[in-house]
């Protein structure tokens, strides 16, 4: 694991780095802010599509209530790099940049596209291990969002909260959705129901802690891409304790996500106390 | 004059406008915060090298502050786009993106290149009678601190307050301040001056208000080319009120601006009272 650069930033410091996953079988990138003294946990922020593991700690403001609630964040790349598959850097909404947090099966993607694994065992790993964090949690915002709820409902041991801005609650049901698990899952739609919150939900998958979400009323892709509504439907029908958010005039963009960036790391702070 | 999108940020608006500028006589852009209510003032921010009205108002974290604060912020491009003077886009120091807040005077660049002009007359009168603001005050980082300390020292009748973040603030003395001075403003060095701080605070020029400066000490250009010291000696000769704080292990860095941002949008507030 290298350290590329680091930047002090409040009493703490803002990082990037590299290693080599043995997931991806790529060099996997991500950065992490870390407030000064012994954190108490650690928030692992998955970003949404055409991220790298850039944009969450350069836009989102959240430094500033890190470095207050003394927790540890970590974001890593949305995919991996570097690689030239079939179709792969043709679309912002497949391949590079576009992970969408599942392990693939299909041909060619099965052996690299396994982000669901990156993210709950080797990144988590990397957590406990070079960072010797105990308290881990996880966030995300549209498909990170999804990744957030996926990997916390599937391992609700292993992370003490969930949230996400935007999420995408039911990809089977979004063309998003829908393009990014035939690419790597196949046409077989009963494989697809493991990477879809709300198919969890109603198949009895539970985390013991209240999800926060938020989601703004402005944002192009509320009605035809997240479809918020739907984990609202879901989790009163299945009993999975939750609150989300309409948030009037807010769109989809690192703004929205910076105006309530304190409420959600208030929330992950809560879970490790 | 057109807004090209906005988006909503805690209680106001965060916004991207572009108008026709009869100082550069090209299209010019600049971003805009605008907190809910009547804002107490405007402060314009003049950001560094190769950046655009995008940067600072996407991760400096700013919009928290100006929210509390009450205050709009204003940031333009840094310097006029689409053209294609002679090598105009062959550096990252000279030309486009690299302003340097002047009225070049060189052949080629005089009719476009007019940073200072635009900033100190029709941006501010952009914010007088568009945005209705009456408290405007000045600040900036590197480039844009070196703009925000010679417009405001030049005009302190017209910014209640000026401050920056690790400026050149003796751009005759290093590197990228003669680079670009000859390229603007040809080899005559006494045309050079009323660019230069240190030369117009020697010069007796002074502002009322107390200049308030952050600089990084791990900052890499800190030593060569800011020479922040020599704005510290130049204020004391000539009794201009200031504040300079080295900040410890920060960098050159928009981390760095934002860990400060609430302290300086606090020292333009106090100067709107």
């Amino acid at each position: 694991m290298k350290e590329i650069k680091s930047h002090r930033t409040f009493s703490g410091k803002t990082s990037f780095w590299s290693h080599l996953s043995s997931e991806t079988k790529t060099e996997m990138k991500f950065s992490t802010y870390i407030p000064a003294g012994v954190p108490k946990g650690c928030i692992i922020w998955l970003s949404g599509l055409t991220c790298t593991e850039e944009n969450f700690i350069s836009k989102a403001g959240a430094q500033k209530y890190l470095d207050e609630a003394g927790l540890m964040v970590i974001a890593p790349d949305t995919s991996p790099r570097g690689l030239n598959l079939p179709g792969e850097h043709d679309a912002y909404d497949f391949g590079s940049g576009a992970g969408f947090y599942l392990d693939a099966t299909v041909n060619g993607y099965k052996d690299h596209y396994r982000m669901y694994s990156y993210i709950t065992h080797e990144l988590y790993q990397i957590i406990q291990n070079q960072f010797q964090m105990k308290n881990i949690s996880i966030m995300g915002h549209s498909m990170g969002g999804h990744g957030a709820l996926v990997i916390g409902l599937r391992n609700p041991d292993k992370f003490k909260a969930i949230s996400a801005f935007a999420p995408i609650v039911n990809p089977t049901g979004c063309s998003w959705g829908q393009k990014a698990f035939t690419g790597y899952l196949g046409e077989n739609q009963d494989f697809w129901k493991e990477y879809d919150t709300c198919e969890l939900l109603e198949s009895g998958r539970k985390h013991p802690s209240q999800i926060l979400i938020h989601q703004g009323d402005k944002d192009e892709f509320f009605k035809t891409q997240l479809l918020t509504e739907k984990f609202v439907e879901a989790s009163r029908a299945s009993g999975q304790a939750h609150e989300v958010k309409y948030c009037e005039g807010f769109d989809h963009s690192y703004y929205f996500i910076a105006t309530f960036m304190e409420e959600h790391i208030l929330h992950h702070r809560k879970s490790m106390e």
